[in-house]
């Protein structure tokens, strides 16, 4: 058997950052202000973001350079290894060739402290104390603490309800590195508390506890707030992940047909296939494809519209495909992928047709990492699950037409804190979601006037 | 800052097992028949083991090809990273050069499925069907679930009561990978249905599980049982970490004054530094310390005994430091460390004084561990623990010497499924158990009587 793991020294660690924004032949709608409809300026964010983080929001750079303090943390995990997935291959007898790239490797196991590390280092540069942040299934909370930790900064993380009782162990895991964990909605904020208000046992949801967290660092003078997906910085940071595969996938000697991803806020797929964006507005036929839960459909059935990115209105507002503010998911395990709207760069390439979407069902998912487990050994993530069903599916086609194509999905985590997931799909007892038409109405009418 | 990981290709991981018995001027003392006294032959192992592990078990030969079925499962996650712990050296103010081997990018999580691996296909050449086994904290049987599904075998595995309940994640790993766990005492066997009788709430113990598994192999023509430590063919499988660190090492340009790794079994420490030992006896003052809970003092407070590897006396009888095969080590959460007695490789090289013993207390061990993450990331397994607290002990001496010794010690898993206990110490509610000496003149009295 040929190699299993293609592998890239520190040496070739990626040093820039790679920024989509100087490329595209279209720009990204920019975000705006609620009150005033005007694209929002610095000084609006400078509440929230360290100034180093605003301009990289806005710039049109090619590259970005990574600090050297930032580099030198990465290399605890980075450069992941880029895997070919022979078992599996063989065990679905199809003749494509799937690779995957593994960022479960980072010690909190998913692709999350990519972007948190350069934020708590900015935030440090600028002397920010503490950091305010949300979390889903409690992956970018604990990467969030563990950067924080590094950098000497104290975090306190709003956890999605339904999670933080699902995941328990990523709520220790954030202790273990010294950060702050409540669960969302909390009674430490307006937020939180109009919504137990409201319904007292809400799951909560991601819009929800970032309005938590926004409200925590705009309320103190020492506390800045920190996102892990959907704003253009957190993709910026996240294209380590694709520069790596670039190079990996030349090594080996191959380019993919096919690029698939989960999608929630759209970081870890973004950072994944945007370094082979130019190649495919230069002509390359490889197709990308955003996969995301049938129980929030963003991309799938939703409009492209300007909405708030939380729950309570505090955000900017963002040209997304929205489900509306409002939104609260249903409790699907794959908690990352609980969120209404999605990265405004994402949004953009997808009304641009540079990218597909495909909805899924929790049970199918489940099913396919099962299969990925037995053949390959690693347990994913709930929401990386959704990645290895589409990679299966294709897969599976090109069983029927004989056709060796190269598929590449990003693996973007671990799921070792999400096995009570596994247990209840192993014992019949997930249920899965759709998402009713009547519901995009109501989402269309709920979205803010200055979309229209 | 220099390279933080010291990385193989898969071209430069071992093909070969290292057997410390072809370099040794000693012999191991034999396991025994416990009937008659007589060193046991093949025959008397048949009904456990396939022929092939029963000879790697005697052989002298120093070199045993590693079959490439088994080189490419190993490609999963070999060659494994070794780690220069830059951070917590700085953390820690000290001028030494502290290394750790990371075996917790395996599937399973730990080291264990290097020797899991080899133990199923070996079975499989010779046609067992079904194999049984004990666990502690679950990282051996979910290591042997992960390598019999590779090799479509039926796994059934007897995990240790108390960490059964406080490792709850672990199970359901092995119930991912297709393994059955029951909890040990167990109702399936009358080693467990005794102690049940006795003790209907026995935590149990590793070698009380021994014995569940080992009765179920040998009630059963389908069935040959496995053994996760102990036993010299699994020291001997486990060499591919300490020949890895030594090629690593060279290529960092250093050689170790010091190596530490915790001991439950035996089986991680020994196969990372017996590829070490033919230069100690050739004169390298190298230290080589093992690591143990106070709670299970068996190196550092036990007499060196015939005894048998389990409780309900069905096993050969092995020469070990022992606390008597029938002592119930209290409920401290390292749940791989709680072994009465040790691998015979590692107790007679004891016995010869080439290697060093030290027991801990667990609040002790957990505070290094937390040093250790907020350090270098990586959240560890209570066992692993131990010898993360000793490296710790270890190189603060060097902060008091001045000097920049090189201690090298053996990060044999993560600790994500062992989240409970970090958050049980982080809430103060952990105890630390000692062992009393009148207890040790029980264990002398219990040996079976050829020990003497």
């Amino acid at each position: 058997m040929d190699e299993t793991k293609i592998l890239l020294s520190e040496k070739d660690m990626p040093t820039q950052w790679y920024n989509i924004q100087a490329d595209l032949p279209f720009q990204i709608p920019p975000p705006l202000h609620p009150g005033t409809g005007q694209p929002i300026g610095p000084a609006d964010l400078a509440p929230l973001f360290p100034m180093e983080l605003i301009k990289q929001e806005v710039t049109t750079e090619r590259w970005i350079d990574i600090p050297e303090e930032v580099q030198d943390v990465y290399k605890l995990w980075r450069p992941s290894p880029l895997y070919r997935a022979r078992r599996w291959e063989k065990a679905l007898d199809t003749p494509a060739k799937i690779y995957y790239k593994w960022e479960g490797v980072s010690p909190p196991g998913s692709h999350k402290p990519n972007t948190a590390v350069p934020q708590a280092y900015y935030n440090k540069q600028e002397g920010t104390k503490r950091i305010a942040t949300e979390t889903g299934a409690g992956q970018w909370g604990s990467a969030l603490s563990f950067a924080c930790n590094l950098f000497d900064i104290e975090c306190k993380v709003y956890m999605v309800r339904i999670s933080y009782d699902q995941k328990p162990y990523r709520r220790i895991l954030m202790e273990t590195w010294g950060g702050k964990c409540v669960p969302s909605p909390s009674p430490d904020t307006q937020a939180g508390r109009d919504m137990l208000a409201k319904d007292p046992d809400s799951p909560g949801s991601l819009g929800l506890a970032i309005s938590e967290a926004v409200e925590d660092a705009v309320s103190r003078d020492d506390t800045h707030y920190a996102l892990g997906s959907v704003l253009n910085h957190v993709m910026l940071h996240q294209t380590v992940i694709g520069q790596e595969t670039k190079k990996q996938l030349e090594m080996a000697g191959d380019y993919p047909d096919i690029l698939i991803g989960c999608v929630g806020g759209g970081s870890n797929f973004a950072g994944f296939f945007l370094p082979f964006v130019k190649d495919k507005l230069d002509g390359k036929p490889t197709r990308i494809i955003c996969v995301e839960p049938q129980a929030c459909p963003t991309l799938s059935r939703a409009p492209y519209a300007y909405d708030f990115g939380d729950v309570a209105g505090l955000t900017p507002l963002l040209k997304m495909y929205t489900l509306g503010h409002g939104f609260i998911p249903p409790p699907i395990h794959a908690g990352g992928l609980r969120y209404h709207g999605m990265a405004p760069i994402i949004c953009a390439l997808y009304n641009h047709k540079l990218l597909e979407a495909v909805a899924l069902h929790q049970n199918e998912v489940f099913e396919a990492a099962i299969s990925f487990a037995r053949a390959e050994g690693f347990v994913v993530a709930p929401e990386t699950a959704h990645a290895v069903k589409t990679t299966m599916d294709e897969a599976l086609k090109c069983k029927e037409s004989g056709e060796a194509k190269v598929i590449v999905f990003n693996n973007s985590g671990h799921g070792h804190f999400d096995l009570a997931s596994y247990e209840r799909y192993l014992s019949g007892g997930l249920k899965d979601y759709s998402y009713p038409e009547e519901k995009i109405q109501e989402a269309l009418e709920s979205l803010p006037k200055v979309s229209s």
